[in-house]
């Protein structure tokens, strides 16, 4: 018995297609006419776009931080996901100082199983860097954490260009992928301290203490040590103009760079911050780093979304409540947690402020958000694409309703969304996954936490 | 009762699948598992690649040079053409002076009509600019003409630039493209005057007189007058590096540049025209234009493919016989006639010198040889992709085969080979024309002429 | 006898020294201290800057424009230039179509023998291409017009690619510079035709017809023309930033540029042309080609002064008067005569406008507006710059003055200047010309035309 | 009484004039003709040029290593620089970890105090940063000691990135200049360690452990810290042409950088260091940092010189015998004492392979051995022009004799020169250090040193 959509619009990476599709034990089976056969369940969406399940390969559920842990967690942190469209997400499982990866990896599955409702991986965040971090590298592989990551900012967390040039020799050696944090923290440190010095501690000075060329110089920097030891680099959450040149520049000396950005640096500006002398502590809301950038750079990303030099989108979704959260830096700016939430409305933004406003094709848009982090995560083809033999994870988009999106509708399980008013064009009618319809008509009809572990690939370089 | 092609690896613009195939009424009716119905004909296709059938942007077939026709005419063309995995071709029907362009197309339907053995559209190349040609335009468009070409070199056929712009708004107006010629002719016919009143008669000439920087400036000043008209711009046989930076340029100013470049302009390098003291007329077998350039061009080319930039490839086939008319010019390079053959060969140096080669995907390839050729002259989604219900138009790859190209087993009608010698690997073992299969074992196996006209739609501009 | 300045700050290339000059024989004899013999005059400028004379590379004085004559004659202008500061001008002398280069060169002379007030050279601008043109570019060398002139613009000026590339390899043989009207008439034509049979009469359309990607278009085929035919060119007049890109481009790959600007390019912009909807005509006053540009412009005009890729500047000066000439295009901006006066202000305009708005440096200026253009134009060491042996021709400036330029205190003959209003800062208290002092106190104190002709010498190309 | 060199061609930053000079109480006191006055002692130097000073922006003498001294002292570093035409050398006085600034300077003036056969000044390296060292700083300038240096590379040398900002801020607070050596030197590290570990011990893997790429990250990384810092950078001994892309970039962003190369980065490249498989140890006398880099950089930087993107040249005179002091590093090449020495042939290897092989003029070299260097380090216009009022510090070259540069005639006190059996053109005929001629037809006329300390003002930044 399968179920078989009909008349659907199928939404390829590069055209659309008016096609039927045959679900049957958790796979596309075929697509094409007359499909049906005895005993299928029948579905027709008319009208509809069916895309593939999206993709986020940044979120940072059940985080820690030291001071306080993110709002979501993967209970809450999924259902978001998914009644946004989105399949499968990536998370931050993320090293302590003085930890093994092991130990990060099953605290990890530990926050995860049996807790999803969509399925998810791990990304491997290393802090600490030593012999045998590098000898278990290897050992993440071998579970299915195929990308791991560094940061070159914040005090705790950053390493070396020394430990970033050895783990790079080492991911290379085993096929993995490290994703950085570009930005330079020993600057943005000196000019904290300085800040503070001089009593400036608004929300707005998180903004001024992370200049634009902090970001591009950090790349700039990775670039030359990924072009030394000959090893891709994943570059996540970019917000520059300047850091996007840097990236071109890079490629064009050979440097592999998997690029990645994120909806927030396309769709707000630093005016969020407001001005030096404001009393407001709402700029709190967009504390997150990197900061919101220039409208320069919302458009200069636009630009390298369309012509192809950002390979997919990710949310960097870190929640924390206004009231409870980000007031712990009501005095200090340095102390507010860094993030917001952004998980359960990517789809939505990019179909509305992307292809309804004509900047990408609905094409574009399914590579962005599924397809490509598919193909960079080793996910691909069983993620990522509507196609015979791929995992049923379907979204179905009825893209003739209008609304407003605003906190008192969300599902995650946070005070404040960053995109208040925003228009959100489209409604999701259906998210199949692996064939389990899961959604419909934006409601969950079956609320237990099938979502599964999966274990990646290592990218295929070719 | 229908065809299934089972077992096959489906190239994709995006990727292979392992899929199966069912043909009825000349489209593809469905893909998957679990394809075959009563009365349909099975093909068992284990370990070829299916590729959608390929499309020749620019063939001059039974074209009149003023001293000589081409050696190959429609028949001989097409056989060549779908024999080599093509199943269809752009030729370019071309004004006389004092010509209309009905008139002009009136002839190419003629030469072309019950002689085809693959489909065909045709390109209108204008040589007489006026009033009634530019209202003509739309006819043409109507006849499903769609695209249209201008010389900036040849004496006899290039154009002002104020009739590129009058030509390039006019196009803009009805949704046409047009292609160029894009060599600074003014320039050359002094270098050639030069280099013949100083007694330089050999066809190394050829080469001296058509440097580089003359190509790149009339793209560059194409794209400027594209700019001014607010016209997207076809640039064909892109031959330079300097030209591949200039329409670069001109893309990041949002000027729309298509472009296409051929095999010669990969693979082949000026090193074929020998040394200006050689006394041998060989090199007259390389005298086409633009002239084959620097090692560097080629790799520029490569790069220009592999990163995206050139959209699609033709071949720019105008063959000539060495012996009886390339020989008109052994007194004055002046006087040869101006081409050489490629129809035949351009699915397998792609495949052998691309894809096994590792510069390319097969998907890639696809793309370059199919896809983006039906995108750009409106043939696309009915060719140019394997689908549910686009043309079945299928080529059918054998990979495990090697041999060598030469002239004493080709088809097209002309007497050498600018690729002798070169490898050739895979083998094409069926050929299907809407369905019909017309190659087997790379032999016709139905020896009638059942091309067709393809009217094409304008372009989508999104 | 001579002549001893004292206690003056002279300006060099490289900065200000305070040193005495001694003047004898037209020559400057000796710099330091202590130089003062018997019988000398002496005169103390203590405070004031001593420049050397300017040298103005663009001036067109008594042209028949076929409608009207300029407003200025060799009289009128030289005198104008003087009081300025500028103690050499070098005019346009153009042949008309028929003439040759030499009954061209003879009615120049004759416009300005007897009449100059300061030193004078020519350039010979050519319209009519032929052999004998050719080869008579060598009697002109001979004569000391060692420069010339080619319009890519303009139906009754412009020259064809071909006649460039031949005028530049004759050039070349005997050591020649050819200056160049950059802007594309061939799509300046088609656009000015269009306005006017949209009824678009008004002098903002001279704007709107001239796009800058036009010059920048014309720079690149100069510059490629110029690749081919290894020879130098001289950029005159460029006014925009897009086409300073194409230079440095051009420079990059070996192309030989001078380049000069005009005062207009860097301190005017296209708001003076006001908006599409004005009624009035004062835009007329502007009516220059190439146009002025956008503020963009201006700023990167003034970067191209200040890292020296601009050489020098002339100042176009080719004036007319509102009323009674600039009328003749009151109902049809094609009938305007193109350009506007210049000559006089120049000087004052880089000091007032550069130097002590902080752009530039004094030494700066004098390399700009003096030393380049000697060296360019084969007057140096003579003319350009104050050492010992050279040519006595000093300016003695006064900084501490501020007055404002409007037509009612100027020299040249013509009812309006484009810089009404503007600020003056210093006034120039004395010219010597030659060791002659010509100007005090900003009035002649020899009203007798001594100005003599400059025989130049080839361009030294080291 | 003065001295009168007559008949000379005197050489200015633009051009070359014939002219006498005129010494008077250690300064020029006129220029011109006719200046001889009674009791004046005359030169006739007819057909020499007469150069201005050189100045040698650095130099390393009497240096501790740690493990050895340099090889040149005061004494016989400088006598050396004075031979071959430098009349002013900055030496990098360095602190020592734990060290004040101030000791750091008493040290290097005792080891130049009355040994120093030319003036000489100071830069101070600042390796132990602090908040003394930088109250310090201003201690330092009024001291003369105008600018300094920090190191990127060098494990006990190098500061972080966040020192680099503090120390900027400070330096551009109060006027002084830094400049920096710029190569990752963490990376650096890491590679040399994998060399060691591999067994890799060859003086060719001084050159493998120090990719050009890591030049250029530095000095991105520096330029962006320089960019927050709001300060000019100094860039020491630039190597690469990659870096020079770099600076270019900066500097098109509104970052001042200052630029130094050295004649071994011009006319020395890799292959002195030989092969992978070479047994011989003599690379280790090319064993400095930057290493010699391709034939690429050496044309890039001479590029460089020839528009004036490089500023002046110093030399990173740092000299240890090939015997007892290279030799350390016989099995270790991270042993070997890394640098050459320099400071005698400056002059004569520009002049020989810059002026006499037409890639700059005398004048041009005059700029960058000389002039630029006074003026960026405070020396202008008492040193660094042939100017009235300027230190009469005079070079008299004889441009017509050739010889050969050998170890052997050499002064410095050094077993061996890296431009062993370089040609030589010209001879220094007479060194006049502040009027005294103290070197005649290539010797010491006057054997007691009378180089005197020179107190620099901060740079003008104009």
């Amino acid at each position: 018995m399968g179920t078989v959509l009909i008349n659907g619009r199928v939404v390829t990476p590069e055209e659309t297609i008016e096609c039927d599709i045959r679900i049957e034990n958790e796979v596309i089976e075929s697509m094409g006419k007359n499909l049906i056969k005895e005993n299928d369940k029948v579905i027709d969406v008319k009208g509809a776009y069916i895309l593939p399940g999206a993709i986020d390969t940044h979120t940072h559920f059940d985080l820690d931080t030291g001071t306080t842990f993110t709002a979501d967690n993967f209970e809450t942190g999924t259902k978001a996901a998914i009644v946004g469209g989105t399949t499968t997400i990536l998370d931050f499982a993320t090293q302590n100082k003085g930890e093994s990866l092991e130990e990060a990896l099953n605290n990890w599955h530990k926050k995860a199983q049996y807790k999803a409702y969509c399925d998810y991986g791990f990304h491997m965040a290393i802090t600490d860097w030593n012999e045998k971090v590098s000898k278990d590298m290897q050992l993440m592989i071998d579970e299915g954490v195929t990308s791991f990551k560094m940061y070159m900012a914040y005090k705790n967390l950053m390493v070396k260009d020394r430990e970033i040039y050895e783990a790079l020799v080492r991911s290379k050696e085993i096929g993995g992928l490290i994703g950085f944090h570009c930005e330079n923290g020993d600057i943005i440190d000196a000019l904290v301290d300085n800040a503070k010095k001089n009593h400036k501690t608004k929300p707005y000075y998180h903004f001024k203490t992370r200049p634009a060329c902090l970001e591009s110089e950090a790349i700039n920097r990775l670039a030359s040590i990924g072009e030394v030891a000959k090893a891709p680099v994943w570059i996540v959450h970019l917000s520059t103009e300047m850091g996007l040149k840097e990236i071109k520049k890079a490629r064009a000396k050979g440097v592999e760079v998997v690029l990645e950005s994120c909806p927030q640096y396309l769709l707000l500006d630093n005016s969020y911050y407001g001005k030096e002398t404001d009393e407001s502590f709402e700029a709190a809301k967009y504390v997150m780093s990197p900061p919101l950038r220039g409208k320069n750079d919302n458009e200069a990303l636009w630009e390298g979304i369309r012509n192809g030099d950002i390979d997919f989108l990710g949310t960097d979704h870190c929640s924390f409540n206004y009231k409870g959260q980000k007031d712990l830096g009501i005095d200090d700016f340095s102390k507010i947690p860094n993030g917001g939430p952004g998980v359960e409305h990517r789809v939505y933004l990019m179909y509305t402020y992307g292809v309804c406003e004509g900047k990408i094709s609905i094409n574009d848009m399914s590579r962005l958000v599924s397809t490509n982090a598919a193909k960079n995560f080793g996910l691909y083809p069983k993620k990522g694409i509507i196609q015979v033999g791929s995992d049923a994870d379907l979204v179905v988009l009825n893209p003739n309703t209008e609304t407003i999106i605003t906190k008192d509708k969300q599902t995650q399980n946070v005070d404040y969304t960053p995109y208040e008013g925003f228009k959100r064009k489209g409604s999701i009618e259906h998210v199949f996954l692996r064939g389990n319809e899961v959604v419909k008509d934006e409601n969950f009809i079956d609320n237990s936490p099938i979502g599964l572990y999966q274990r990646r690939n290592v990218r295929n370089f070719d």
